[in-house]
């Protein structure tokens, strides 16, 4: 007999991208960024790191709230700092999502939400996209009427489009929770800094962010949400006492406080990124216009896991996705390459490599 | 009307010991280690941020596993590493426990398994320890049997008693788990290595431990389950993908590698409780037998609150604990100082503050 919960049981546990720990990758599989975070971040490891380790860290986080606070335009009651916008998920679907609440997010898009209502006990049901990635109210609204929560990620994954204010506007459930989750929002054209907080439906969103793509930071976990402080001081009710360390709140609060570091290597990814789509498109793919750090690459011939298993074989990792029960797609299946915009000569190296075996 | 979950609103969440962010505090209210953690941590940490913090650290803690499982004489797959003991106790709550589940724990002891168990709507009862903490197994026994989980710290919070393996035994409900915090298990005179994890209970039972009191790790929150690989691969499922961040993967495994430098600090720490057992005596105060790094105090006067603030307004940190519900207490309420064993000179301070006021 199982001494766990037969909801755990069931579940096969979420996958993530495959993290060689050995060196030589050419890795675009997990969108990390390819550069270094900024030197102020590693000045602030060492200064935590000399610091009283021995100690327990502040339990608010009361220094990077204020350096978040300054950056986003908010008051520091607005942010909550977790470890990594996984926690921050984890505890959003904790406090608004009972037994027998019904949670939902578009479809294909990122799996964790669904792992995250199995973990939870809860109901779930996905809100199916269009072949453009855009939204059939018609279709996905009496579903979300029926939502405690509902996760939307804009930018989207595996896709890389990013949908209206209206569009979200929409998509907020009357009695429940908009989860917006920009973990790729600082490489849109056009980013934004919360501004739909300020909005009719202010009360009922929070925008959670992290510092593992646009900051170069996935090796620290950390993340946050903002949201109204009606909102957010309940969730703190569910977060552990010590969630963020000491070290990477300092590194944290020296990476947000260097907004041109980040900007600078943003930038530099778009470019990359209008490069890349450029030689796929030669190569016969299909691009989603993209406004993340990746992009969503299909092609004519289908041959997506081949295609991914001879790069691997070339010490190149992109990820290769399957979507079944997608009504628009072949045999129901979507499946396609999600690359992550790695430096110039990553990609130089990937495009080398795609047009020997395409 | 609110969003959250109705058990959320009507908590009032987990209060932790005061963090004061300045400096000038002797502080001996949360049970840190006063004395820094291993140099080789140092040298750990500043090689991880030099590393690839761009990129996600391992999800599966390999090196951390390997290094502690060499120290406990187990194979890798028996240890899950945390973000903390506490969200390994999160991790174990959410595992076993559904919201028709019950959950127990010894009374008075650390009061965090009630709010975990508020947190996951499980039922959740107190085990009551009698007036010298130990166990009435006839009251205990037909509680104990109706868990899916039951949390024992051992040594206990405040007490600092530990229990013998054999009452551990027993409080091991036949169709449920046994969680054996032993966040102070290295402060006993006799510490043990999970022994236990090959008796009769041992696919029933998880060990926790923590790096945040005998390695002088508070600040980068690093616990560990130590359990059947049954019953971790469950647990696995539960966590975050990257739970563990690189840096403090990296201090951990250093860490416990210095077996020689955490040891001789909490034997540092085991003389100075003597010389503070023998000093509160000599004041009055009534001691229960400590193996911990902390002990819990009491005063016929009855006047702890009173002392607490006496003490705090010499800017020394005890912490005030009140128990309520205890029926061998005054008035159904057991209240005394948790005292942290600091070094010799704020143990020195504090006797000598003690012995103006008391």
């Amino acid at each position: 007999m199982s001494l766990f919960r037969p909801e755990i049981d069931r579940l096969a546990g979420y996958m993530p991208g495959e993290q060689p720990q050995d060196t030589g990758w050419t890795k675009l599989n997990t969108n990390e960024n390819p550069y270094p975070p900024s030197p102020r971040v590693l000045e602030a490891i060492n200064e935590a790191a000399r610091g009283r380790l021995n100690l327990y860290p502040d339990p608010h986080g009361t220094r990077f709230r204020k350096a978040a606070a300054e950056v986003l335009n908010v008051d520091p009651d607005w942010i909550l700092p977790g470890n990594g916008s996984d926690e921050v998920l984890t505890i959003l679907t904790r406090s608004f999502a009972g037994t027998s609440d019904q949670i939902a997010f578009p479809y294909p898009s990122y799996i964790l939400y669904e792992t995250l209502a199995d973990l939870q006990g809860a109901r779930h049901v996905r809100l199916p996209l269009e072949p453009d990635w855009s939204w059939n109210f018609e279709k996905v609204m009496p579903i979300v009427e029926q939502c405690k929560l509902v996760f939307i990620p804009n930018p989207n994954s595996p896709s890389g489009n990013r949908w209206t204010w209206d569009d979200l506007v929409s998509l907020t459930p009357r009695h429940g929770v908009l989860v917006l989750d920009e973990a790729y929002g600082d490489f849109a054209d056009h980013p934004h800094r919360g501004e739909l907080l300020n909005s009719t439906i202010g009360t009922r969103l929070v925008i959670t962010r992290t510092f593992s793509k646009s900051y170069s930071l996935a090796g620290i976990r950390f993340g946050f949400a903002m949201a109204h402080p009606s909102i957010i001081s309940g969730l703190r009710k569910m977060k552990d006492s010590y969630n963020c360390d000491a070290i990477s709140l300092a590194a944290a609060t020296a990476a947000i406080q260097d907004q041109e570091w980040m900007q600078s290597n943003v930038a530099r990814i778009r470019t990359t990124r209008e490069r890349l789509n450029a030689a796929l498109a030669s190569l016969g793919f299909h691009v989603v216009p993209s406004q993340t750090n990746f992009v969503w690459a299909t092609h004519p011939s289908g041959e997506h896991k081949r295609l991914y298993e001879a790069l691997k074989a070339k010490k190149i990792l992109v990820r290769y996705m399957t979507f079944p029960d997608v009504s628009w797609a072949n045999a129901q299946t979507l499946d396609g390459l999600r690359i992550t915009i790695g430096t110039d000569d990553e990609i130089e190296l990937l495009i080398r490599a795609l047009t020997e075996i395409v």
